[in-house]
């Protein structure tokens, strides 16, 4: 199984093809040039290093969202494009299970925040079990991605009382946050392991595609998890 | 801080710049390609995508073996040039401590396995704990970095009687042997976290670096841990 992932949701730009469990390539970008400049230059990059025959490919992942509006757009569009294009589906992983899966075996709880401005985060609490009389991780999730308040997923996380491990770029933003408010155990994920990969999509992407879980180019939807700036604006003048 | 580190030690060839904590841009490819075709391309790619000076580095970080013997001397030749040319110095991560630091974080034991022929691996055995009073995960040597026979590190593994996550290019070579004989609890790590990348090279860097770990271009020379076939047949010959 071959598959092409995606992730445009925050300021970095991956691109990633993993194929039966092995990573072939992937090209990783988190730099202030716009999404729509690197992501198809990186796909491009990628294609003609490792000879891609993009007709090979199984599946084409992608973060499908929350996420920066315009990221996750470019996103879709690029994945939509290809997958009408190709004739090949769509996988679409929540962008926040594509950040936890880098802790992949880890018994702690993982808890991905991304900057959603106005001092909520999108998150998600994730952790991994082992299955019954298997030696494979599978990743659980305890809380869906949402849209909250810092203050909400912290209560929630001292009300667990379990070891959390933060990452992603909300970090930055709340990590003084955490530090005074946090009762519970916590640690900061290191560089290689705190933002966005196309590879953490693609992993996990393979398992759904085994598990039938594709849409059509056609079916995708970003999953934005709150309205946009422009639509609440609009709401209140309705409503005005 | 700012870190360009390269990982040539395998099939894969790596580059990745990390600054501060956060990775920049990361290139990884894993394809039947030379890395002497590869590595310094996707070097001046990263450098284009990211506008990078190589002027503001601090460091180059390099996976400094054991390995590919090519690979390893592609590796460092192409940090040995920069270092020279840039007046820069060099940071020698262990190549299995670089992959066991893809598990920051996990309380099993991390073993990668590298494929060294004739039935022996490149391996270790690394845990992380976190130092008293702080918050962060420190990366502890169980094993220091080694070859030996594969019965052996399994052997060493059954005695500590943890359970142990395996990554690496030895994990198809020997998967079968280590499902068959290891008696301790163990598991295989999925497509994002199974082989070398620079970024978790620059991450673990970043440490060295900070605890003054460094080397001239010069003094730098990579660690093969055996000696060449080349020179055990010499060795035989002279012997003989």
């Amino acid at each position: 199984m071959k598959i092409l992932a995606l992730d445009s949701s925050g300021l970095v730009a991956s691109a990633a093809v993993v194929q039966d469990g092995v990573l072939t390539a992937e090209y990783t970008v988190n730099y202030k040039i716009t999404h729509s400049q690197t992501l198809l230059p990186m796909l491009q990059e990628l294609k003609e290093m490792i000879e891609l025959d993009l007709d090979t490919i199984d599946a084409i992942a992608l973060a499908a969202g929350p996420g920066s509006f315009t990221g996750l757009r470019i996103g879709s569009a690029t994945a939509k494009g290809l997958g009408l294009a190709l004739d090949k589906p769509l996988i679409e992983v929540p962008t926040l299970a594509g950040l936890a899966y880098h802790f992949w075996g880890s018994e702690k709880l993982i808890c991905p925040l991304m900057d959603a401005r106005r001092n909520q985060v999108y998150t998600g609490i994730y952790t991994f079990e082992k299955e019954a009389g298997k030696s494979d991780y599978r990743m659980c999730t305890v809380k869906e991605q949402c849209a909250v308040d810092i203050q909400e997923i912290l209560d929630e996380l001292d009300n667990m009382g379990r070891e959390v491990i933060f990452l992603g770029d909300g970090v930055p933003v709340f990590k003084s946050v955490i530090e005074e408010r946090l009762k519970t155990p916590f640690a900061f994920a290191p560089a290689h392991l705190n933002r966005q990969r196309a590879a953490a999509v693609a992993a996990l992407a393979e398992i759904y595609y085994s598990e039938g879980r594709t849409v059509s180019a056609g079916e995708h939807r970003p999953e934005y998890l709150r309205l946009s700036q422009a639509e609440r604006e609009r709401l209140s003048q309705e409503k005005g």
